[in-house]
């Protein structure tokens, strides 16, 4: 018997995964193999071989497949389809949505990648059974997306979960969004490499110790007692406990799921910004913040899950 | 012909506002008059004189009461109907909806006045068609409701909205809410009559000025050139701004509407609040900030209209 399945996309700045999953979602649990691929840099091969891929993996599992969603870094234009900008592909308006619509003749849905992890880790991951549910994620960038009554919070102009641009100090360092000191300048990975090269100019410490280039070198060297990269970590607990006290100020989450390359690698990072969230708010009657915050259960798959949930939400919409 | 009426409960921290209003609710227009009174600070008292009034409104409005909605200020316990704690009449866990249910015979339906607020102006008010819409009280206290998709957001625990006790500065003056450095210790009126009282200690400035008691004399020292003054407005503007900008970039509220007594009043004192947050925050393809801050529109009745709301709401949930 051949069933229907949906397509699930998560366009990374550098990888893209692909999957398909069988309708009714329970769980999340992809039919077959998730396709690991580079992002292309040209949009009309990324949306060819998104094509063909799905048709591949849809034949694999011997169904139809009926819709696909994608989850991609923003700032995106979700009901147009339409990836407004991304620095690293150098895209700028870039319709993605419509041409794989024709492409595979199927309805296709676009979200941006902090959206699409919420609405997987809310319905299959560490956020089921809590609301609101808030996903942070913490990578090269830092965004969040928010579910609450099972439904994503999309704000007025798309802009909702923008606590990594909220400005901790006007007079920080320069941050991608052209503003200075945002919550992401100082705590996300882009951030903190930033700011290590400005520490150390050519790559090499002072003593002769090895060379901290990455977020993850920051991190190392933070670890062995380094001051210097000691500082840019607490600088980071510091602005990412801001934008954690945002969230809970505003919608007091019931769970804060932490995704993100960074974010699930750095685990005594993430609840030390906890513990300086909990310092920020207060809890009538409800668990202190620290206590909230959890990492994502679906690890690398939180956005690709979610991209399965949009996509059959996008039919359960239709039947509507 | 006897129509339904709701009737519709400010519980204030000194005054008490009662009206009634006819289903269905087209506007926010009462049937009659704004019975005002000293909130008594016996809850027995409270709801019997509460009763009474709705019955009388009710009787003057040729209708018959068939619920009733409150708006008092928190913390309380919407769902069962309690007040948990009111400092100014010294109340813990006071029942309120009970009771009146019980000596009206009808339905009673208890919420936080920033929620009901946010329901009144979203509903009638300055928020009429916008979404989300964020209500902002300032007055001896500051809070927010939140509504998307016209429901009210409340948080896990009931505390979505509670940016006034976001700390800006953990060494800054004591807060109601035994935390320093609130949003509320610097810029409602409680902080700023607090701070007032540090800076001028027996209520005469040393120049011999005119005495700084409330928040309205510290506006008018801050206009007449006042140095002290001054700081304490432009802490008040930074702690509001901050506030402000936590609930922008969380949830990208298209209309951001302000109400409470010092709100309405010091017109200046948020339209600075409003630049600030819009440094603090990105306005991606979106307003600035300050453009979607506005008056409240029902001015001082944002509350009563919300509470009619809620009574209203109540009827239709019954039904369903």
């Amino acid at each position: 018997m051949s069933g229907q399945v949906v397509g699930a996309v998560d366009v990374g700045a550098t990888k893209t995964l692909v999957a398909v999953a069988r309708r009714p979602l329970v769980g999340w649990a992809q039919d077959g193999r998730v396709v690991r691929m580079p992002t292309p840099p040209d949009p009309a091969a990324l949306v060819a071989v998104l094509a063909e891929t799905l048709a591949i993996l849809a034949r694999e599992a011997a169904g139809t497949l009926v819709a696909i969603g994608i989850g991609a870094p923003g700032p995106l234009d979700a009901a147009r389809g339409v990836i407004l900008h991304s620095p690293n592909q150098g895209w700028r308006d870039v319709p993605l949505g419509p041409p794989l619509a024709d492409a595979t003749g199927v309805p296709v849905v676009l979200d941006d990648d902090a959206n699409a992890g919420a609405l997987g880790e809310a319905r299959f991951g560490a956020g089921r059974g809590a609301d609101p549910v808030a996903y942070l994620t913490i990578s090269s960038g830092i965004g969040a997306g928010i579910v609450v009554g099972g439904r994503i919070v999309r704000g007025a102009h798309g802009a909702a979960g923008e606590v990594g641009h909220l400005v901790v100090d006007p007079d920080g360092p320069r941050c991608g969004c052209g503003r200075r000191g945002c919550v992401e300048a100082f705590a996300a990975g882009s951030g903190l490499e930033r700011r290590a090269r400005e520490s150390w100019p050519v790559g090499v410490r002072r003593d002769g110790a090895p060379a901290v280039r990455t977020a993850a070198d920051v991190f190392r060297a933070a670890r062995t007692g380094d001051p210097a990269a000691r500082l840019l970590v607490a600088d980071g607990v510091a602005a990412l406990g801001r934008g954690l006290a945002a969230l809970v100020a505003t919608i007091d989450p019931e769970r804060i799921v932490i995704g993100g390359s960074l974010g699930l690698a750095q685990r005594g990072y993430v609840s030390r910004a906890a513990r300086e969230a909990r310092r920020l708010t207060i809890s009538p009657s409800g668990r202190p913040v620290d206590g909230r915050v959890v990492r994502a259960a679906l690890r690398g798959g939180s956005v690709l899950a979610g991209a399965a949930v949009l996509a059959d939400g996008a039919l359960l919409n239709d039947a509507e």
